[in-house]
């Protein structure tokens, strides 16, 4: 592709940098850029440098915050001892729009995928580890995706807190709500046969 | 959506006013900018600040371009008095990737649309006839699109051009390379019924 201007060849090469951005789109955003007042792209080119530079992370859960600790971490009506594993960021705030969880997170940063290059090393396990050690933990949540890796994960940490009193669940995985048995796929029908519930009324 | 911190909040507002870019999208790039090298990040930053500070626009045809004058306005090798009229950069792009025309262009910036208050003032209309008057052009090519919009723009320049020598052409309608007559709309296979064209072997 020849671009009119070297500088919308720079643009256009960074921003097709992002996943599921390709030269195309990329170039649509770069149009639409130059149609907007100064004001406004010279506000977007700072708020992305200023993101990278001034973000800061919990120093308990790796979440992203604007201090020392993030808002969940320092919130007083947050049940401390109950403790949620998540991959990243996004499930953290997935699960807060639940509104269902009242506890506190611990970011993972990924999950343990070898074909990806990602081992223990990694990730934040050694942190995990000694806040339920410290923290008083009673409950362990693992909200992890349904996939090998997110198994594998999850079975890491199972092996890891072996000795420790600290009690292990899992969040369920089953026909999701609206769903029609005839269009679920054959192992998530298994497993949920597999991890019936007593039926309430 | 609650984000952890007002410095994503600040880029997920920013970057999805993007077309085609809605808040996931755009929390799904903030994460992708996390995890990148902050030099990386500062150089997206800038290159943004620096094409919409940076840039010129050429003062023949409206073109974006490094310097008082576009690539193709300079180049010796185009033909000067084919002039190709087109709504923006990326259908000079287009066309230009085709490698079937040589000669020069007229970007408009838009097409006439009343319903998006788009009239003949916002566009680079009047640069268009003095060019068409004083630059010894021979032939108009409209390549617009095949919208009511187009072609009411298109009908606009024939108007207003009513007692110029200039040959006007337009690219033709048709159907596409490739294309099944099965699967054509009927306005499609109608008008290319009409503008049938003598048979060459």
């Amino acid at each position: 592709m020849n671009y009119p201007s070297q500088l919308i060849e720079d643009v256009v090469n960074e921003l097709s940098k992002f996943p599921g951005i390709g030269k195309k789109s990329a170039l649509r955003m770069v149009l639409h850029l130059l149609k907007k007042p100064e004001s406004e792209v010279v506000k977007l080119g700072e708020s992305v440098i200023n993101l990278r530079k001034l973000i800061n992370y919990c120093k308990r859960c790796h979440n992203v915050s604007d201090g020392d600790f993030c808002r969940i971490c320092s919130s007083l009506k947050r049940n401390q001892q109950q403790l949620c594993v998540v991959e990243d960021l996004r499930d953290v705030m997935a699960i807060e729009n639940t509104s269902q969880y009242n506890g506190i997170y611990h970011i993972l940063g990924g999950v343990i995928s070898p074909i990806n290059g990602i081992g223990p090393d990694e990730l934040n396990f050694v942190s995990l580890i000694n806040r339920v050690q410290n923290e008083k933990i009673s409950e362990l949540v693992l909200a992890l995706s349904a996939t090998p890796e997110g198994d594998t994960t999850a079975f890491y940490i199972s092996k890891k807190l072996n000795g420790s009193k600290v009690q292990i669940s899992t969040i369920s995985r089953g026909i999701a709500i609206g769903g029609e048995l005839e269009y679920a796929d054959e192992i998530t029908l298994g497993r949920s046969i597999l991890a019936r519930i007593p039926y309430k009324t």
